[in-house]
């Protein structure tokens, strides 16, 4: 397994065009600054975002492309300025590796919103120009600000997906003061986010309902990941049974959907948080107004969000349910994820498999 | 001034049709019972509700329709299980004259949002069964629990609109925390319910923005309301200039209108609530997401809300702009309000020219 295209440090997969296809790429991570981390690459979650810009359905994607922001591995070396890492130390690294750690939002650890955006882990033009590649690749380099401690004792497989699937969700889920027992949660949505959603709300004392368009879902989202109730999104009866049911609802939903139904879900006061990208939302006023309710939007979250989360999963024993595989089967992973065939995380077994 | 179609106790107006034109109406109010209070009606405000429901837009009519649901009186008698008013109290009726009393709402005085739902004060069906009538009319009785005491010092034409315009804008912006100090906010519409959220706004100690269609508004918006800074919202460089500036806007805009030029008006966090009800709502979930902003719906407000916001009026010495006008104006004043030609409530003179 070896690239003819360019001679470097770092072994990864990228994608070449817009087919989105991945294989072997040979290219140059930086060498460490005395700020830097530099990390050994043992798994990286796969996410939606990886089949996005893979297939530059965004229109901004910079070929050759190496995805994944869903980065666990141990620490190699640091820099000599570094203090909070040391080599051996576990570690993981999320969606975005820099920001200018100067603004409102840099100085209060939610860098996602940084005033001069925060930089990408992949496909983003980096500080010194270079474009940033991803974790589908053996080792990174990245400043201690944006890499996260891993408890020794939580699995770093289980860690990845937490990187972005699960603060993704745990960051709204903060803000909107989901943490208070006995209030009821629904979760629009059973896939990587969705099944955190569950296993955050469950952590947090919720009564957590699934919303789900697909029966299959049933028995897991009741059995396996210990929700409450399950709820079959076009069952109009069983919608209307749980009419006004739910404080709260995390809607995962990226595909185009409906929100009045989820809306009307919603106790008066009732706030539904939406973390995936449909193309437009529509809402009637009449359910937002005489409902007194609330339509929210949030994207991940800061590095100090992410490291409470890392903390909170560690303690209350919470972990992603991954399906392991080799990254020679990322290109049929990728298919899989487009169609929903995923229980509940693609986790890529990076330091066996990627050599 | 006699209405020959039926002897009752009440003079009122009515409109009889969906043509909306209003004309005198001859009622019998019900006896008032141990709980009730009997308000001579001195001052009507004028809502567009009244224009929605004389001209049947919402397709539920009831006539004759007698409406007015912003009244101002004096307390002419009370049952004798009435503990909170006597006889010469100024006192007020808003939205509702009545609800369940009994669910988790109603507890919370939040009544508007009663699981029975509320009894409007015109064209609901009443408890007895009959149908409500509103204020536009000599006089109404009510059971004291929606009744709210109007300082004697302040006045009582001024309080008329404080009962829905008031309490409409009220309700949201204390709920939502707008009364921080040296925060933002954006007023969207000035009319009569704008113009309140600007004056609330200055006395929460807020930098006020007034974001209007209209050009000619500005002067008043700046010099007469106290606002700090005036942007047409179809000027494409203003808004822009303006991005990202707001922690909370409070849109009264009831006719369809983009909500995305707004919503970008809006800091990270920032929060919109709609008062209005445009036929529907569309947004970006890339303003809402990336932004982490939230949008928000309300309606009117419960007793307590109401009688805290009396209060602060009289406190503050916060007062509606008036246009009073007789009865006998009626007609012409809800064509100009349809035109939005009012600054910035209609006010009727009941008292004096009701007879």
């Amino acid at each position: 397994m070896e690239s003819k295209e360019k001679k470097g440090n770092c072994l990864g997969w990228a994608a070449r065009d817009p087919s989105g296809i991945l294989s072997p790429y040979i290219f140059d991570r930086r060498q460490p600054r005395t700020d830097d981390v530099s990390i050994k690459i043992l798994y990286c979650g796969v996410c939606y975002a990886d089949v996005k810009w893979t297939r530059n359905k965004i229109g901004d994607s910079k070929y050759p492309l190496v995805p994944g922001h869903e980065i666990a591995g141990i620490v190699t070396a640091v820099g000599s300025d570094v203090t909070t890492f040391k080599a051996g130390d576990h570690v993981g690294v999320g969606t975005y590796v820099d920001s200018c750690r100067d603004c409102y939002y840099c100085s209060e650890r939610r860098e996602v919103y940084c005033d001069k955006r925060a930089i990408s882990t992949f496909n983003a033009i980096d500080k010194d120009g270079t474009i940033t590649k991803g974790g589908y690749s053996s080792h990174i380099v990245v400043h201690e600000r944006y890499c996260h401690k891993i408890p020794d004792e939580y699995p770093l497989s289980s860690a990845a997906p937490l990187l972005c699937a699960g603060i993704t969700v745990y960051t709204p889920m903060k803000r909107y003061n989901m943490n208070q027992p006995g209030k009821s949660l629904g979760v629009v949505g059973l896939g990587g986010l969705g099944h955190m959603a569950v296993k955050f709300g469950k952590a947090f004392g919720l009564n957590v309902t699934v919303i789900s368009t697909s029966e299959s879902k049933r028995d897991e989202a009741l059995a396996l990941l210990g929700a409450d109730r399950f709820i079959i999104s076009n069952d109009k009866d069983q919608m209307a049974s749980a009419a006004k049911s739910l404080d709260f609802i995390i809607d995962t939903a990226s595909g185009d959907h409906p929100f009045d139904p989820y809306l009307a879900l919603l106790k008066f006061d009732g706030i539904m948080v939406l973390v995936g990208f449909p193309s437009e939302i529509k809402i009637s006023p009449f359910l937002l107004n005489f409902g007194s309710r609330c339509i929210a939007g949030s994207i991940t979250g800061g590095t100090k969000d992410r490291q409470e989360m890392i903390e909170f999963c560690a303690k209350n024993k919470i972990y992603p349910q991954i399906e392991m595989i080799p990254i020679e089967y990322i290109n049929e992973a990728l298919e899989r994820l487009i169609k929903n065939d995923v229980k509940y995380r693609f986790v890529i077994d990076i330091g066996n498999t990627l050599k």
